[in-house]
Parts: structure tokens; sequence; C-alpha cells
């Protein structure tokens, strides 16, 4: 862990500010000290990416997927160093984070293969029409091109998948926009390891030093200045309500307010519908209680509401989740803070009017998070909007509605998320087919008898809700879609072949696949 | 003019305050009176587009599309009454008004064609695969889905095409969400008879009263009113800097932040090179003055930097332009204010150190805008900022570049642009291919050897570039694009083929475009 540098390189001094991990596992401390970078150091970096940006922006899209490869394959032979330092700084499980491994350099292949097919860029052609009347109708091709310099905010609860090399930087990379990374807090000597192979990735594909650079230091002042600073051009987050609110803020009040992609997780609710329960009420609660307990519920697409309309076989399935809890050992949560503000905000849904525990896991560590289901009626749910707050960590509310006004009334009630789950059989939409409409208003993705934990990275998932699920409910943080975040379409009116991107030349020489008026082909 | 009702319809109250229009053609107030909006009106409005949204937008695309067909009959059928209203409260010349009429309802019929094709919808489906281990795959399948109600800020110099019936009208009701007008205080008649012209409409092919709505009122207070309020969704702008940035700010400040859409000109400015200056100086010269004088200049592509390379026939250039200028009669701008700002703006640009007059046009009438063109070095423009804020009228100013480098750093210092320009000659770009890249990444879109007022509406259209040209920089606000200012994605995991939208049905009722994974087929 002794490789690490800050951009601007002044390590020199000794009275820096120093940072150091607190470990799960030991609870304690651990002894590598990670230096915090000064404000002329991240307006240092933010030039550094800037100057890199044409360069970067330039190379052809292979170029950039052999970049992207060879992150992957850099992370990988970091071996067991990184996965045991995860761990120690996170308390995820190995397995767990293998298969977390697994995904970011799955992801970072995802975009390799989308910007190497290259049909990414939605390239538009209208032909000229010389002979129009009155005016002849120019020729008018438009294709997407990079933002510029990006600011990263990793999440703590996915310390490969969505932080150093997870998909916000895969995918501003892949798209031609350099990153800073605001590094987490939470895993340092993680973000270090991939740092390095990122690093390492780009020497061996001779792309620009500045293509990835990382900054540590205090969420909201190191984070301020990156998002205030005039050469960064946008920003992803994934994280708290309160701390991407405050970084949108940011970036709203700049003189050239910037776009802002903040995922701040959502309560995720699973509507259950008679005949499903009726038919298999305990598979749905064994279900549902595994995805709210998983890694200590430390998703953000963790189902935190269970909105049941009352009927038969409701108490066998209630029964069944309370069994499933009770046999839930508690796992470790990834911080100190994390774990203190879940004990908190339970204890604050247990004390509200009309909630009612119905089961509490067993008790472990100091920092575990011990798993929690309570109940309440829909007319107390409907009268406490702060019930619709998320609880971080393994707990959901089970909201009962006696009938079919009580659930259409508990659904109009709820906010933005990022997914909405229908536990059914299909007779349960006979004379109830305004639920999907009224769900999928609400959400970014309507699952069907399964559970929302487990985001498929695919072209055709959305992970992004209506407020406050993320800033900006028309663009995903997971999936090859996410690449649109970090781009804009421009227009080439007329413009001679030679001087034509290749995407949008005539004879097409990436075939790739293009929009001729409303035609696509290839 | 006795038709106008108000939502809410509490028209009975004398005390109700009252607008009247101001025509340039006469110089005088006219004398129809407008009933302004009260608060409890616009919030009416808003409930009524709420209730309205969920069943417009269940609507199929062809129902939608018949209306936005009829609206354009129901304008046509306005006949010249509406040309002579517009002519009277705007001072555009009959021949443009028809021609704005005709854009109009074309670009209606552009969004009924795309709506009925029903590809724009983006639909990808990613098919399951139950095998995959360590997890099956689930069926996802995503499509745009509408935001809800709209609102919209017309402006004023465009009555027709960006006002009541425009461009961000006819592409959020296409896109499936309700729209409520704040109508254009410059053009309250013409602004009546259209909206008459869209009611009209909407009950000839079944639509809800609701689906289109306009208060009139202060533009500030009662655009805050609609953009603050929790039922609209997002907005839409066309108009100053000022205006657009205090609206914008409403929206950001919400308690759930809406995206706001906001074109607010630029200078558009036009690189002049020497080969193409030698080979034909006086023809680009006209043809620059012919655009930033047209129509007194009030396009928001005009022309209003001219930045010219020095070389072998500057002189003949500036000397045609010079000629031109002179000859160029003065035409009416459409509000006293306009005009009043255009003197005072286009006195502060003559009294700017460095900035020398080339001509004035002749004078006209109080209202009628003169035609101005002057002259700086690139040193005196680099050394004042404030000179790149544009001019709104027909004022262009012309840039003097001695050598590469200092127009290399004219371009740099330039802020977002809607249109960058290119007059040159392919020999102009040797050594000098940077040239291209820099100004696509100022600018929405790069015109070679044309000029940039004349926006096609087309597929390939894109009208938004970098602050402070548009408040986002990812949208367009001409052409078919324009319609994804309105929509977010929504991913549908694993849902059956009955409860699926038909876009996304397996075997494609609707016939149109899809990604199946990176393909396109049909």
């Amino acid at each position: 862990m002794k490789d690490i540098t800050i951009p601007g390189g002044k390590d020199a001094d000794k009275a820096r500010k120093l940072m150091r991990v607190f470990s799960p596992l030991t609870g304690a401390e651990m002894q590598d000290e990670y230096p915090v970078a000064r404000s002329e150091e991240v307006q240092y970096a933010v030039e550094q990416a800037m100057a890199a940006f044409p360069v970067y922006a330039a190379m052809p899209g292979t170029r950039r997927a052999d970049f992207l490869v060879a992150i992957g394959e850099e992370i990988l032979t970091l071996g067991d160093d990184l996965i045991q330092r995860a761990m120690a700084e996170t308390g995820l499980p190995e397995s767990r984070l293998i298969g977390e491994r697994g995904r970011t350099i799955g992801q970072l292949g995802q975009f390799a293969h989308l910007i190497r097919e290259g049909s990414w860029v939605e390239a538009i052609l209208d032909p000229a029409d010389p002979e129009r009347k009155p005016f002849p109708k120019p020729d008018l091709r438009q294709m997407l091109q990079p933002l510029g310099p990006v600011a990263v905010f990793g999440a703590g609860n996915f310390p490969l998948a969505f932080s150093t090399a997870g998909g916000d930087t895969a995918s501003a990379l892949a798209a031609g926009c350099p990153v800073i990374l605001k590094a987490h807090e939470g895993h340092l000597g993680t973000n270090a390891l991939v740092s390095r192979a990122i690093r390492l990735a780009a020497e061996r594909t001779g792309m620009p030093r500045a293509v990835f650079q990382y900054v540590v230091g205090d969420g909201y002042i190191t984070g301020r200045e990156l998002v205030a600073h005039p050469g960064i051009k946008a920003a992803g987050f994934t994280g708290s309500f309160t701390g991407g609110k405050a970084l949108l803020q940011v970036a709203n009040e700049r003189p050239d307010p910037i776009p802002f992609f903040a995922e701040m997780g959502s309560t995720n609710p699973v509507v259950v519908l008679p005949d499903a329960m009726a038919s298999r009420g305990e598979v749905i609660g064994q279900q549902l209680v595994w995805s709210f307990t998983l890694n200590a519920g430390q998703f953000c697409t963790n189902p935190g509401l269970i909105i049941v309309r009352e009927g038969e076989g409701m108490d066998h399935m209630i029964a069944a989740m309370h069994e499933a809890v009770l046999a839930r050992q508690a796992e470790l949560m990834y911080g100190q803070g994390i774990r203190r503000n879940y004990d908190q905000r339970t204890r604050d849904m247990l004390e509200t009017k009309g909630v009612t525990l119905i089961g509490k896991g067993p008790d472990g560590g100091p920092l575990d998070g011990q798993a929690t289901l309570a109940r309440i009626n829909a007319v107390d749910f409907l009268l406490q909007p702060s019930l619709q707050h998320e609880v971080f960590g393994p707990f959901s509310l089970l909201v009962v509605c006696p009938d079919d006004p009580s659930l259409q009334q508990v659904l109009h009630a709820l906010g933005g998320q990022l997914t909405a789950t229908l536990m059914a059989e299909p007779s349960d939409l006979e004379g109830r087919s305004e639920l999907v409409r009224e769900l999928v208003s609400r959400c970014g993705r309507l699952v069907w008898n399964g559970v929302p934990t487990g985001v498929e990275v695919s072209p055709a998932m959305h992970h992004g809700g209506p407020w406050p699920a993320s800033s900006d409910s028309r663009f995903t943080s997971v999936g090859t879609q996410a690449i649109r975040r970090w781009v804009r379409p421009v227009s080439y009116q007329n413009l001679p072949e030679a001087f034509l991107p290749e995407a949008l030349q005539s004879h097409n020489p990436l075939k790739i696949w293009r929009r001729i008026g409303m035609e696509w082909t290839r």
C-alpha cells in the first residue's frame, strides 16, 4: 500500500492530513494511512483531466475497449490481495466479494463490447434534398459526443462494482470521458489497489496518464471542490439521499450547471396479491426475507416495504416470514456509522404509532445488522409519511391493506422508487389492471414474481427511478445504457465526408447500426 | 377574441387583473383584454392536467397522432385571421408568418408521423436465460414512458413555431404528456386563436379536455407557480438567459427537482478562413449580413460573432458587408422592450474599448432594429468577456485574428453555443484540423459553409448547446428527437406478455424497430 500517489505529487509534506480505514472485521482502525488531497491538488487533478480529455476522446472505440478489458485483467491479477483487503475494510463475505469482482470485470467487458461494436453513438443521418422548395434541405447527421471530465463518487456497499472501477467509471471511460474518483472513505485500501490496476491498464494500452485519477478526502468538502470545478462536466454518485442531494445542489449552483446523477436508494415496494399469497404465500415470504436480509440488507434495491392485500394465506405467509427472520444469522455491516444508523432507524420505526414487531433475528456482534420485520396497517401507514424513508439494513415493513381501495391509497402515496415488484398470479390483476400503471408511474423497473435485489447488467436494465430514488429518472446507473449519462448529441450540417467522424461517414466504415430518417440500417 | 376561458372559469369577477398587447405595427396597445390567471387557477389547471395524464398517456400513438394532425388542420382553418393577428402583435412580415405557420403545421405532422410509426419509444429487449449460472438471467425489456404534465413557455420571436402549438407543445403532446402553456405576453391574441384550434382538435379527436391548457400572467410569477407545482413533471422554455436561468432555479429548488429545458440563445460564431475568403469573400460577407439582419435579427441562431482569420480578401469581404449593411432596410422588432434593449446593447458594444463601427443600415421607425456591424481585434476581444453576450437583434461583431494562435485563443475563450459555422475550403483545414474538434466541443450543431439561421426540423437536428446556450446540452428543442425531453425509460422484468405494453410484446404487434441486445430488428 505504499504506491499511493496523489495528483500533483507533493507527498513530501509531513503535515498533510491522513486517513485510516475502520475494519468491521476487527472492530478497529487499520494501520495504513492515506494522504488527504489538498484543495490545490484537486484543482491540479481536474486540470490534468481536462488536458487528457481531447486526446482520450479522439481515440477510436476499439482502443478504449482494449483499455477497459485491460482494467479487468489487472483487477484479476490483484488476486486474493484485493478480496482480502475488501473483506477487511467492508466485512462483506468472501463469496460475495468474489462475485462482485466478477460483476465488475464483466461490466467492464460489456462496455468494451459496446464501444467496440460502436452503434452506441446513436448515429442519425438525414440526407440532403437540394431540390426542396422554398429552401434546399441540408445534409444533417448527428451522433453522441463525450461531455468531458467526469467526477465519480463510489458507493460504500459495493466496494468493487459501484466504486473505483465500477459502473460509473466504466461507463464514463467507455464514453470517452476521463474520470476523477472521490475514493470512498470506507475502503481506501481496496480503492488504492483497484486504482493501481487501472493505472497499469492505462500504461499498458497507451492511454493518457490522467485518464483516471483519484482523490482521498472528506466526502462533502473534497466532493464539493470536484463538482464545483469548471473543468468537471458531469458527475455520478451512489449513496445516501443526504449526500446525493447536497452534491446535486453544488452541481446546480455552478455558474454553468452540470448533469449530476445521484442514485440515492429507495424502499422498493413489493405488492403481494391474494391469489399468489393463497397458492404460495410461504415461498413468497421466504423469498422476501432472503432478499431483504442478504448481506445485512445493504442493497439499494432492498425490499423495505411489503404491501399486502389481505386475504387467505396471509397468516401463513407472515408465519413463514417470522420463522425465516428468526433463523437469519446477523451479518456484518460495512461501517460503524451505517450500523448505528440502522439501529436508530429500526428503533424509531418500532416506536412509530401502529408499528408492531413481527420478529427479530438472532443478535450478533457489535457491528452485525439484526434482521427485523415489522408490520403496520394501511391507515396508520398513510398517516405517517416518514415511514416511507429507507432504512438501510436488513429491515422490512409489512403494510397490511384490508381491501383494494386502501391498497390503491397506499400505492398512490408512494414516492419514486428504483424498483416495484408484483407478487401475483395473472388472475390477481383481473379488476386490478390499474396496478401495473400505478407502479410503473413510480418506479424505474417493475419486477414480476421475483425479488428486486440482483440488478442485471444488461442493455435493457434501467436502474434509476423518480425522485427521491435518483436525481434524474431519465438515466440508469446500471447496464450499458449508463453510457448515455456522459454524452450529448452534436449535429453536423453539410460537412464534407473528410471532416466527419467515421461513425457518420456515408459508407459507414465502422459498420455500425445507424438511423437513416426513421429506418435502422447497417 | 371573446372565447378565452381561464382554467377554473371564474371569469365573473370584475376585479380580475387584465392584460393588453402592444402592437409594434401601430405603436399602441390593442383593445382586447386578457384575464390574468389567479394562483388558485394555476393550481386548478395543474390538477386537471394531472387527472388527464393517465388517460392521455394510455392512448395508442395512432390516436395521439390524429390529435396532432387535427391541431394543424384547425390552425390552417383559422386562416388569415391568425396571420393578421400575429402580424399586428409581433410586427413580423406576412410572408414570414405564413412560412412559420407552415413550419408549425409541418412540425405537428412530423411528430404525428413519429408516434404513428412508433419506434421512438426505443424498445430494448434482453431475452431470459434460465440456464445461466450462478443465477438465471431474467427477461428484461425497456421502453420510454411519458413523465407527466409539462409546462411550456413560448418564445416571443416565433409566435407560432415556438409558442402555443410550437415544438415544445407538439413534442410533449406526442410523448403523452398534457401541456400547460404560459402564454407569451407579446402575442396573447395569437395564443388565444391557436389555443382554440388545439381545443377544437382535442374535442374532435376525443382527447381529455385538459390535455392542453394555457394561463395568462406575468412571466416570472405565473411561471414560478407552474414550475414549482408538484404536479408538473418537466418544463420547456425558449427565451432570454435571465428568464431561463430564473425558472431553472425554481425547477432545481423544488423538493423534487424536475427537468427544465431552457433554450437561451447564443452568439453562434462563424469562423471565416483565408482560402474561402480569398475565393469568395464577397459572397460570404453578403450571406452573413443577410443571416444576421433577417427579421431584424430576432433569431436564437443569429450569427452574432464573425471570427475572421486575417488574409487575402478580408478587405473585400468587409467592404461587401459594409455595402450590404448600408442597403439593409430596418425591420420592426417584436416588442418595445426588445427594441430598447437592442439599442442599449448596441450602444454599449460600440462604446467598448477597441470596437469600431463598420456600418449601420438606414434608420427606420421607432420600433425598427437598425442593422449594425462592428469590428474588434482578437486581443481586445479576449480582454473583454462581456463582448460574448448575445445582442438580440440585427447586430454582429467581426473579430479579426491576425494569425492562427490568436484564432485558437478566441475559439478557446468561447462559451457554449447553439451553433458554430465554418466558412472554409477543405484546404483551409490543412494544419488546422483541430478547429473542427474545438468548435464541436462548444456547440450543438456545426455548419459547413452555410448560415446558422434556418433550423431544419428533422430527425438529425440538434438544437441545444453547452451552457449558456441551453440549460441542458443533451436535449434538443427542434426536430423529432425533442420528444426525448419528456420521457424516461422503464424496465419490465419477467412480466407476462399480457401485462406488457404492446411495444414490448414478443410478437411485436406494432411492427416497430426494436433492439434485441445490440441488434435492431423489426
